[in-house]
Formats: structure tokens, sequence, C-alpha cells
């Protein structure tokens, strides 16, 4: 039993701050970095990389909708054509930066309405599949557990990451309760972590509802904008440990260790 | 005898267009294309690389002080690390769309107030050096012949293409009289290719007061958001031609063909 | 028999040009300024501002979504109060510039998206309505003729000016027929003044299909960005003129003169 | 004796927070929100307007460079046309907000960078005070104590706010200590409180070396983005209160009340 636990990070900009990287990222074993799309500057994303490296966390493109203002979390009216550019040009940023740290990307995460948006659409899952496959095909693609996204991804060979939260409700079609209603967020340590547990060690979430729900993942995703984002990291990682379930970084486990 | 012929292009923005390119492209031997700091978006960059590409012209990045509404040239008060980071994710970007296009980029030629301030300023230079040179030592650095930049990227071993200008006078300390100063800019077309045999013929310029300077120069800028600027590029490259002088991509000039 | 015909203009940005503004603004009598959101800066609102002045031309705030890389002509997923909050900024910006050259604004009409999304939407009509209608009920709103736009605005008391196009086809609806669709914009001048002619003295235009829809109009809009505005423009009025119309500002047309 | 107390809010961007204005505007009179330029968006600067009308907190422009990256602390290469153009759009964007809020502006009072050149730079300053009289007369100039600014703004007639520091160190010059010199911010609450009362009541301060400086300020500003802002603010006013100073809004200290 294994996986990945992986954080979106380096969404601070210029002088604004957001999320605490330096706290979070040593109880994860890989890091989405924002590319300037929807948040991160290139010094931002400078000083990211070499947190992650340092705490040696994996280190993928995180990009968004071009959107500082809506902080990727508005679906813009792209084309394919658009959205593709728009991704290679932040995951060639993310590139260039890491290089320059030695550091290789590993993988690619949508951000926010992207991710979501690209879970249900197909062509903009293929969109950022066609960006991501015409970058290198050596790259992960990270999606949500049973979306299009992962569909698109596998569709056209590329390695793909499955996702699943252990802090979000989910529905019994598999997806996520939308944000806003009611129990969508997982509030309590140990409920998150007996889902996490769940999740890993027999392949299902249970809904609200009682329902049981098969679901295979590869990684979990750890919010960092929450408070005590790291002291619930850290409480996670140490309880599926304890349970017997290796946390170790994305590309080890989607390629075998 | 030979020369490169090159042009800033990618330059329009969203629905702002400036320059020409598809009129331009077919008289140069490489592209410097924006990557969106000064100007150009992922979708500009997509289609300008398509273009070079499509007459043969090789491409390189031309990264600016990241400054829209400036169009980069005024100088930002940025430190050596900003300008390294912003050069760098500047690079990428555009390498990542040219990838998905196949085409490897050639060089980096820093545009407009980044260009001017690198050529007389060592920190500056050194910064972008520093980007090229973490990025990947195969890429070639234009810098005004002369300059402050040659000289940095000279000293840590990078490969670096001398540029001169055919229709901007020359200053007796080599460097190019000032925009603004009367006579700087040179409108004639006969007086522009004149400029230009010199320089490749004879390895050197005439100032306005008759000085003669000696410049070695691989490369001719084709100013692209002038009126005509098709035109006189063709006029040039005829001219050299004519004079039998080959104009070939930047690459088969410094490395040899 | 009356008009007003409006304008666009002051939609460059920075170094980027768009339309001819100095060739088109004799030719108006109305002048809808970009406010900095979907295109226009500070110092180019100044510029207009004056040149508008030099004219005669009234002025009006034309503002847009918030998205210079759309140049508003994409919806952006906003809400009503975000909608209200960026017109009653943008509104204030040109407000600024333009007492600061002892020009007062006469209307506000939205731009692109923002036009077309509340000539059809209420709640985004009624955002616009309120940000106007707190700023100044002295404010004329200009709106598609036959919109929920226009119709927002006279259910709480605003002026309104219902504009019409002579140079677009008109659906039997009364709406316009979609650019894209083919003979949605009508390029011969002669038909367009026809047309324009058509809604100023018979108060109606007839569809490509041959059905009149009847329309009553306020004012005219001029294209700024297509090629030869201002001969057309100058064309329209001197047609109009020469049939008897009165061509007049918008404040003298909708409180009489 | 009498004082305001004024703080720079408002200047949070999108999803980004920074500072604290629900804790902090209880505890001043007068609130400098951003406008949009170095910081604010339009949504920020309605919430912001509300909340400084809800502790009846007089409310003031706080223009700075338009560079959101550099959060308006670098000087940007404008000319005088460019300032004064920047300077009236952002205060015209919150005019307006606060207009659909019925709040009046009752001064401006530049940020950051703008307002350090400002201080020292005859044409800057006076680029800001065409800006503020071409606006509104009515409209007080907030600007550091003995500084080229204030004396701009005199020189033209307008009602001018002198602003000292309780918690900055002088120089014997009277000018701040630049940050990053040692000593030059005050952490200690009680020695804040001790410059404070000699600036209000004695009209002096004493720089680190013992030498006393005369100063005639009619505000004191409480800065929002370190930790304990509000708390600071709070002893501040209650230490002040205590020694028989009334804490007033700066338009009935600087017209009298």
């Amino acid at each position: 039993m294994r996986i990945d636990l992986n954080c979106d990070c380096g969404e601070s900009f210029g002088h604004w701050q957001i999320g605490d990287d330096p706290a979070l990222l040593p109880h994860v074993t890989s890091a989405n970095i924002a590319c300037g799309g929807h948040a991160g500057d290139p010094s931002v994303m400078t000083t990211t990389v070499r947190l992650a490296r340092q705490h040696g966390v994996v280190v993928g493109a995180h990009p968004g909708y071009p959107d500082l203002t809506g902080f990727g979390r508005r679906v813009l009216p792209m084309s394919g054509a658009e959205i593709t550019a728009t991704v290679l040009a932040q995951i060639g940023a993310l590139y260039a930066v890491a290089r320059s740290e030695q550091v290789e990307l590993t993988h690619v995460k949508p951000h926010g309405a992207l991710y979501t948006h690209a879970a249900a659409t197909a062509d903009v899952a293929e969109a950022i599949v066609r960006a991501i496959a015409a970058f290198s095909r050596d790259l992960i693609l990270v999606g949500l557990a049973g979306s299009v996204l992962v569909e698109a991804g596998q569709a056209v060979g590329l390695t793909v990451a499955r996702e699943a939260f252990a802090d979000r409700a989910y529905e019994a079609n598999g997806l996520l309760r939308a944000r806003g209603l009611p129990g969508a967020v997982i509030e309590d340590d140990q409920q998150a972590l007996m889902q996490a547990l769940k999740i890993v060690m027999a392949g299902n979430v249970v809904t609200p509802e009682g329902v049981e729900v098969p679901i295979a993942a590869d990684t979990l995703c750890v919010h960092g904008d929450t408070p005590n984002a790291a002291r619930r990291a850290a409480f996670l990682r140490s309880g599926l440990q304890a349970a017997g379930v290796d946390v170790i970084p994305l590309d080890r486990i989607v390629h075998g260790a």
C-alpha cells in the first residue's frame, strides 16, 4: 500500500502571501507549483522550487486559467487552442526556473477551475493533454480520479496519476460534492484521516449518505490555504504511515519504485 | 562575407497588433519572438513560431522587462535575481510553445530597455547571462556589438552573436546615437544599405561627424515596427546578396556552416 | 428628424494603437472612451478626452469586462456586485480624467461582451444600471434599442439613448444578426447609409430576408476599428444631413435641444 | 492638542489578503484606501469603503505607481504627465465607488514609492498636486511633514495635512531613517507612544543620536501590515487620549472643527 501526498504551493504573488509553504512542504511528497497564470511570479517560482528541492519533494507545474484577479477559480471562455497555448507557456516558465535550480519537472496538475472544468469537459481535457504531450511525454498528468481528464490523458498514452481527496465529501457518482453544499468539506482531522485510509487501503470512499463508492487513487491532495494546513498534513502522513502505508513521491507511485 | 538578418516579432498582444510579421519574416533569417513579458501572449507566440518555421527562419526568445504598459521600453528597478527569474520564465514559456511546434530555440536577444541597460551595466548583463547559461548553454546570446552584455556572455563561455544596426547612427565610442538626437535614425533605404555593407564588408561604420569606427557584427537588426519594414528588409537583403554577402541564419554564422 | 453618431474610441493601450481616433472623431457627435478595463490607460484616456473636446464631441464612459487579453469581448463569470464595482471604478477613472480637462461625462455605453450580455440578461443589465444610477442620474445610458439593458435603465428612471447600427444586419426579432453569420456585417457604404436613413426617417430596418422591423433609435454606432472607418463616418454623416437629418450630440437628442 | 490617526487599507487584491482592515479601522480616524494601482480592486474598494463608513472613519484615496507586482514600492520611470493621469484615474475610481456608498472623499495620500519619491522630488510632487487640484480643491493632500510634496501642495493653495510617524526613527534633517538601517523601525509600543506624544504635545522628535528635531504634524500614520497592527493602533489612541489629546478625523484637524 502506497500513496503520494501532494500540495498546491507557490501561490503568492509579489508582496501578497498565501499559504505557508515552508511549514507545509516538509509533510508532502510532491509539490504543484503555480506558474504565473493564476498565481505565482518568477521570483516566487524560484523560491518555491528551492524549498521543494530542499525538502526532497518532487516538483510539478500547476497551470491555471491566466486570471490573477480570479485566482484561476473562474472558467474563462477560452478556445482549446488558447488553453493549450497558455498551459504550454506556464509549464515552460516553471520548467526553465526549475532547470536553473537543477530540478526536473515530474508532473502537471491543472489548477482550480481548469482542473474542475477539465474533469468533466472533454475538449478542455484534451487541450491540456495536448500541451503536456507536446512538451514532454515524461510528464505525469495529475487529474481527478475517475474524471474525463484522466481518460483524456490515458487515451493518448500519457502516464496519469489519479488524485483523491481526504478532506472533501464524495457523491455517489464518484465526483466531489460541490463546495458550498453542506458537508462538502471535512473539517475534522480524524475523519479526514479515516477517509484517506479508506481510499488507500480499501479503495473506496463512503458518501455522507452512506453509499460506498470505489475509488483508485495514486495521490492525495493536501490543501495548503486552510488554517492548520501543515498540522493536518503531518497528521495525515503519520496516520497513513502508522497504518503501514508507504508515503512516497508521485513518480515512484506511477512508475513503480 | 556573411551576415544574419534578425527581426523582433510576435509583439502583438490579444486584440492589439503591432508590426506585420507575415510580410517581414520572409526577408530575415532569424526571429526574436516576444515571450509575454513586454509583449506577446501564448497565442501570439504560437502563431509567430509557426510563421517563422514556415519561412525557415530560426527562432529565439526576446525577453523584456515584464511591463506591458511600457512595452519593455522602461528600465524597471529590479534586482539581478528578479531579472534572472523573469528572463528564465520568459525563455521557458517560448521554449515550450516552440517545442510543441517542433522548433528548437537557437538564441536569446533581450528587448528594449533590458537590451540597452544590459549593454552598459554589468550586473544587469550578468543577470541575463546567468539565466541563459542555467537554461541551456546551447543558446546563443545576441547583444550589441562591443557591449558589456557581449562581454558578460563571453566571460562565462556562452556563444555570442554581435549585433549591429543598418539604420541607426553610431557614436565615435561605438555605441548607438540615442534616439531623439538628430540623425539618430537613418530613414533612407540606400543609406541604410550602405551602412550595412560597410559593417559587413569593411568592418566599420562612419559616424555622422565622419569618424570611422571599427565594428564586428554577426547579425543586423531589421526593425519591424516602422512603416515599410518589410520593403526595407527585402531591399537590405537583396542589396547584401548582390554584393556577394551570404545572408544566413544566426546559428550558421556563429558556429560556422 | 435627428440622430446622434457615436463611436468607440481611446482603445489603444500603452504602445499598442487601435483605430484612428484623430481621423474619426471629426465625423461623429459623441465619443465612448475606453476606461482601462478592456482597453485604454490613463494616458490614452487623457489624450482621447482632449481630442473629443477639440472636435466638440460629447464624451461618455465605455466600460467593459476588465480583460485586456480578451479586449472585453469575452463574457467573464462575474457576479452582479462585481460588475457594478468595476463599472463604477471605470466610470470614475474617466470622470476624473475628463474633469481635469474641463469635460463633463454625458453618457455611459458598455463595451463588447458586456454590452451584448446586458442586452439580453436582466441581472447583468441591472448591475450596470445600478452603477450608473449610484454615480450620477445625469448620465445617459446608451444601450441596444429594444434590449433588456434599455428596459433596465428606464425601469429605474435613467435617461436612456437607444442605439442602432447602420452597418449590421438585423433579425426579425429586432436583435443584431450574430457576427460570423453570412451578411451580418454590411460592408457597402451606400447600403449602410440606406439602412441609417431607414432607421432615422422611417423608424425601421429591413432584415436580409425582407422583413420590416420597427426600430426607434437615438444614436447610430460608427465602428472605428474597420478600415476606412473615418471615410464611412463622413459618408454617413453627409448622407444623413443631405436628407435633412440633424446630426447632433446625444444629450441634445434625449433631452431635446 | 489634537491629531488624526490614519492607516493605509484596502490593499488586498482578488483572492490575496493583506492586513486586517476590520480589526484596524475601529482604532483610526481616517483611512487611505488603495485604488487599484498598486493594490486593491473594485470589489475590495467597495468592501473597504463600507467598512470605513461603518466605523465613522473618513475616506481618502491612496494612489500608487500602477505596479501590482511591485506593490507600488518601486519607482517607475514615468513622466509627470503620466503620473498626473494615473493619479487622476485612481482617485476617480475610488471616488465613484465611494459615491455609490454615499461617502465623499476627504483626502489623497500617495502610496509607497510615490509618496517617498514625491517627498523629495519637485516634479513628481507637482504631478500629484496637479491631479488633485484638477479633480477637486476640496481634497486634502496628505504628505510627509516638511517634505517637498507638502510644499508643492501649499504652493498651489491646496489644503495640506502633514504626516508624522510614531514608529519610524527620524534623522536630524527631519526625514525618516531609511528602512533597512538599524533602528529605523520602532518595534516597542511604549516607545512608539512616547514618540507620538512628543510629536503631538511638544512638536518634535528625538533622533536615535539624541538630536531634537522640530516637527509639525496633523496626522500620524498607523501601519496596517505589521503583526499586531490593531493592538498597536488601539494602544496609541488610548495613550494619546489619556494624555488629553483629541483624536479626530483629518478634515476636522485641518479645517478646524
